[in-house]
Formats: C-alpha cells, structure tokens, sequence
C-alpha cells in the first residue's frame, strides 16, 4: 500500500459533498483499487458553519481557496467551485504553478479559458483532470481519450443537457408547453430560478467545447459554437415532428468537415426508431464517430451530486494510479479552425404560422424554390378560413444558408403571421425511410 | 518523442489484419497521443502465403507463435488467435514468462482459465490488456476499470452478442422465424457455419464472466453463468411481446445480491420504451449500475474487424503511456460466490401451445396457484376448438424456482401438445406501466 494520497477540497455544494460522502463510504474499495489511501485533508466553501451532513471536524478549514494550493498537507485540489473567473481561476493557476495535480468540473472555464489554462500547465508538472465537467457520471472524456484513442474522430454529438431534456421529455409526454413544464422543472431542481443558462443551449455549449478539443486535438472555444435552445418550442412541433416519425432533442454537434469543425447546439428532430429518442428525463447521452469503431454511444446521468462525485473521484483514483495524461489527449494542441455553419448540409422542419387562405402556399413554395430548396412535405391539419392555422415543411437536403435565406423571406409575407421557427432533422447518417 | 515500440502480432484474421492497417494508417496520430511511435516488427499466423492485403515484406514472419513472445524485436505480444487452450494460452504464458505486456481479444482464455492467468501475472513484470475480449470497440473494460472505478457495481448487464442481436432484430422487423433468419445471417456472414457457440449463448457467457469479475473484483468463472440461446424463440413470441409493450433480446445479467452473485445469459422480454429495446442489428449494448453513478449505457460495435481493431490498438496506446492495470482492477480478486439462479426473484412470460378445449387455463391457473405464482395476464387470440392454439401468460414476481417448477407441471398435462417455453420479463428496476 502506498502513501496516502492527500486531497484539498474547494466548494462544498452538491457534488463537493458527495465526493467527501464517496471517498469516506468507499475508503477500502477505493485504496484496493489504487494501492493508496485517499485522505480529505483540507476543504474550502462559502461559509463554514452550514450543516451539510459531513464531519469536517479533521479537516483544515481555508476561507480562502487559494490557500489550498499552497497547503502542504493537499496533493491534489480538487476544484469544485465553477466560474470561468476569479476564484477557480486563480486556484487552479496557483495549484499548477506548485506542480500540483487538479481534479476539476469546470466546464465554463475549459470551454472559454482554455488555452490559458494549457499555458499553464505548459510551464507545470501539474495535470489538469476534468471527467465530471462534461456529462456527469458518463466517462465520456477517458472514453474519448483513452478508450477510443485509436481512432480519427469524425463527429461528437448527443444531449449534453438534463435540465433540456427534462422539459422537452415532459413536454413530449404530456402534451404540455414550454412555460408550463419550465416552472415544473424550477419546483422540481431541475432547472435554475435563472434558466437561461441551460434552456438556451449555454451549458451544452461549453460541454461540447471541451468535447470537441479533445476529439479533434484542438483548443476548446466556446465562441465557435453556435448555441439555440429550447424557448421557441411549441407543443404543436412536438405534435407534427411525431407525426412525421420524430421526436425533438436539444443535441450538441461537431464535426469533422473538410471546411473546418461544424459546432452547434439546437434543437433537432432524431427518428424516433434510434435509441438516442429514448433517452428520457435528465439524461445525457453521447455519441462518438470513430474511422474505425463506427458509433459507440454512451448514456447516463449528466448532473446530479453523486453521479458528478464518480466521475470526480475516477480521476482522483487515475491521479493515485499516476495515470494522468495531457489535457487534450495530445502534446501539440492546433487552434480550433471552425467551419461556416451556413454551408452545413442537412434537411429541415419548418413551422409556419399562416392564414388560411388561398395562395400561401404558393408564395411559400415559390420562395423555397428561388432558394433552391426541395420541398420533402407540407403538413396542415384543420381548416380555419382567414384565420392563423399551423404548416409544417419539411426539405430535403440543402444548404443551411439557403435555408436560413429563405426562411428570413418567408418571414416577410404578411400571410405569415408569426415568426417561422427552423429546426434541423437530424438522420445520423441513416437514409429518411 | 519516445523508443519505438515494438509489436508482435499473433493472428492474422479480420481483427489481426485491422489492427496491422490501423497502426499503418494512424501511425501519425498514434504516435502524437503517445509521445512513442509503434511499429509491427513480427507476426505469426496459420499460413503465410495468404494474400491479406498488408504489406509484410519488413517483417518477421514465426512459424510458431510462441517465438513472438521469445523475440527480442517484440515489446508486446499481440494475442489474436483465440481459443482457450493449446497456443494462445502457451503464447500468454511465454510472454509473461519474459515479464512482456500482452494484449489479447480472446474472451475464452479469461472466461475459462482466469485463475491461471492470474496465477501467471502474480510471477511476472508483464501484463494483460484485454478491452477487444468484450464487446468489441465498445470501451466497457476501461469504462468499467477506470471510468466508473469509484463505484460499488451493483449489477453489469446487456446485449453481449451481436449474431443474436441481428436474428432478433431481422425476426423481429419481418415476423420471420428463427431457422429462416438464421440461414440469412450465415449467408451475411454474421453467423458461423456452426453457429451453436453464439446461439447457445456460449459466447455472450464468456463476455459475461470477464464483465463479471471486472465489476466484483472477482476471478471470472464461466461455470457459474446459466446459458440460454435464442433456438426457441418463435416469431409468435415476437408478435405477442409487442402485444405485451415488449420487445425480446438477448440479455447477459451479471448482479451482486446478498445470496451471491447472479449471472445468466437468457433471452428476456424488455419494455419497448427503454432504450435497449433499440439496440438494433448486430450491435452491442453494456449497461453498469453503480452506486453513485447509477445506470450508465455503451453500445457500439461489439464484433467486426476495424471495431476490435480500435480496442487492441487502445490498449497498445495504454502500454505506450505506460498505463496498464491489475487484470481485474484490484491486487486481490476473490473467488465469485455464485448465487443460486432459482432463488432469483423476476416476472415471467410463458408460451404454452394447449388445445383449444374447456379447462384448459383453469388447469394451468390451479398450478401456477400452487406454486405460488401470481398471474398477471393471460392471451389467446383467435379460436380453434380441439385444435393447438398459442396462450400467452404473464406472471407478476415469483422466485424463478416456482415459475421452473410450475412449468415442468404445466408440460405434463396432456392438453399442453408442445414443450411450454418460458423466458423472462426485465424491467431494470422500472415498474411495470
């Protein structure tokens, strides 16, 4: 058995608790597994007498985080505060700068930090690990880095947001609309009293940054992505994408394409014959594209204190097993070169809110063909003579600039009552049946 | 950058000729993740003549698999000639002889013959990697060792055979029978000439028993995994599982109980909403249950050439970072305690094929009574008086020991003309809807 491994903890929260939680209750399994106890031999939080259930009376108490990176008695910080700024920051830059090892969930300051964070660690014998920052308890990072290393990726992409698909999965479910099942969500804990953050594709977008830089070797940044959420949703487009064979998910995308690496995050309509329109409540699930796996899919938790804490400790048991690698997976990390999404090719859904009444569709058909876009089908349920009735198109495939052109004209008839609202089809490579 | 390393391949069938291509055509990318470029310095197969498309005029051919593992141009043995005795077992054991890591895809030995590959790593420097023996490039050994290293698993279970998998998914989609599908995979090349190792379940229970020892610390053994294939299931079975808001796979079930450990593979009825359901084709889905992570899901590729390539050469890439670990993750695996199957606590469905007469069901209600099985419901469509008609059952949950024993009473009424077939109903921990 070797020495005890001594950890500094910084954010007692949810998951913060749960690691102490986990590294007390799996002690024995824990040290069998690395051939080295795990001590929790400091903590810093917010404020120091709230009751969260732990016995700290062993444990150094920091008031500020930072000192924790300077405790000789912390081998490793544990980062567990979030924030692209200040404490987290500077916690993490003063723990490398002591060629400490970090284990960390900060998924915004990867996302839009992260190429200060490698210069960091360039001038460091510190490692930077960060399984829990993206998808929760879903290895997904050692599963991109380690277990499918032999691999060109082509594409990383799936639900990277629980809250997201908690809302969209009850929607589904019960017919019910956005408004409505958001404030379910706010009782519930699913979703912040500010939910911005998640419901317009924010938190997905940092999660696929760092996906992203570590399927293509590239510096995550967040600023390539282009995030949309789930405000604009209605019930009735969840109504017709199942009448048309589909179900609707936020995704994260990216891809490897010869014009550089397409990144969005957006609603999109799946078949509802794959498995990934089976992924319910707050869910995450992954897929990675492979040149020689093909697609492996990885399901699970993405959120929650004791799913985060498993996906905490695993790094702290590969720090104990003196397993850490390079933040990317790769010594030489290129900038991220990003791809115009406008010239992405996909198919589209597109609902528009009319009056009913004759030549609408002609105008709209007419504009569609100007843009060059084929039409697959036109859906209108109900007559409702010169009042607002729902349309739902769908195309073919084409470019999403002549789309996006299309739609900004479409927009403009004055039949068209409401904005048009697009969403992208996503097939993942199967042909429409 | 690092010393070459230096790769000795024994086997030179699909998985053998992938992995030769992959570390060609990724040489580059590898050797970036690694910092140590790595090079196919010998080989050995069955014939040397062979055309395999691989250029291997600048390496050393061995009659005699064994030598790789006594040539000083080989760092590690590549082990893919499977089977658990005779050669692949003398190659392992020559390898670690000389303290030389391995790298195997060969489920058999590690299902069969664990103790004695323990035994053999307990004397050497060397040591086995085996992420292709299970689940082909699904990455469920490292997931399992390393990702989700910081939990108590509480049950591993999934879709472990994809032969299995593409004959229900085609009986299933086309109502076909069984024998008919099954001539159709072999001419697809998805099912052997003698296809009874995957039909029968054999190969599911290797994966199983090496899942099995990974999750619970314990040394496989494929003698304590119950065996059932898929020969019997009729497309009536198909036809009234969706009836019933099922579909039926091919489940390996390995859990930890209090009376031991359950493991069986067997075909099982599950909820068309899950997403198991949707594992279509001759995929493969791995499920972990873990105390603090809760249910995790991979699916992939379990079989094929490029997709096993891409777990041989992941753990090629663990060698070259210097990565590897204990066999079973853990310095003192325990014998497997098995628990006894018949104790195990599930719901059932039983096809029975009666004659259409009075009293029939009333005779088969009084065993099932008997036995303490508590029905849930029961199906015959159509009528046929005096001739064999289909009835469907369903149980609530019973130990399995009373649904064997009503069964075998339920056979021996005369008014049963055909074997009754039973399998079981698997909601992972859903309650029925």
């Amino acid at each position: 058995m070797g020495t005890p491994l001594k950890i500094g903890i910084a954010g007692l929260g949810n998951v913060g608790t749960s690691v102490f939680q986990l590294l007390k209750q799996h002690a024995t399994l824990v040290a069998d597994r690395t051939q080295r106890p795990m001590t929790v031999t400091a903590v810093s939080a917010r404020t120091q007498g709230k009751d969260r259930g732990l016995d700290l009376t062993k444990v150094k108490w920091h008031d500020n985080p930072v000192d924790l990176a300077n405790d000789k008695d912390v081998d490793v910080v544990v980062e567990l505060m979030g924030g692209s700024g200040g404490a987290a920051f500077d916690l993490i830059k003063q723990a490398l700068g002591n060629n400490k090892p970090v284990v960390t969930a900060n998924k915004a300051l990867l996302a839009l930090r992260g190429g200060e964070v490698l210069a960091l660690l360039k001038n460091s014998k510190g490692t930077i690990s960060y399984e829990a920052a993206v998808a929760g308890g879903i290895p997904i990072i050692k599963g991109l880095r380690e277990g499918l290393a032999a691999n060109q990726v082509r594409a990383v992409y799936g639900i990277l947001n629980g809250t997201c698909n908690f809302i969209l999965s009850e929607m589904s479910s019960s017919g019910r609309d956005f408004a409505d099942v958001l404030v379910e969500a706010q009782a519930k804990g699913y979703a912040e009293a500010d939910p911005s953050f998640d419901i317009d594709g924010i938190d997905a977008g940092h999660k696929l940054a760092i996906l992203s830089g570590l399927a293509f070797g590239c510096v995550p940044d967040f600023s390539t992505v282009q995030t949309k959420g789930i405000r604009n949703i209605s019930s009735l487009d969840i109504e017709f994408a199942r009448e048309l064979g589909f179900r609707i998910k936020l995704l994260g995308i990216a891809q490897q394409t010869d014009r550089g690496i397409e990144q969005s995050i957006e609603p999109c309509l799946v078949p509802k014959t794959s498995p990934i329109a089976h992924v319910e409540g707050a869910l995450n699930a992954v897929y990675v594209d492979g040149d020689y796996v093909g697609k492996v899919l990885m399901m699970g938790a993405g959120a929650g204190g004791n799913p985060t804490a498993s996906a905490v400790v695993s790094d702290l048991i590969d720090v104990a097993r003196g397993r850490t690698l390079p933040l990317l997976g790769t010594q030489n990390p290129q900038p991220l070169k990003s791809a115009n999404i406008n010239e992405r090719i996909g198919s589209y859904f597109l609902r528009l809110i009319v009056l009913d009444q004759p030549g609408v569709i002609a105008d709209v058909s007419a504009i569609l063909r100007d843009c060059t876009v084929s039409l697959e089908s036109v859906l209108q349920r109900g007559r409702s003579p010169g009042q607002p009735v729902p349309v739902i198109l769908t195309s073919h495939e084409t470019p999403e600039g002549n789309m996006l052109k299309a739609v900004g004209l479409i927009g403009k008839l004055k039949s068209v009552v409401k904005p048009p609202y697009l969403m992208r089809i996503e097939m993942f490579g199967q042909k429409p049946s």
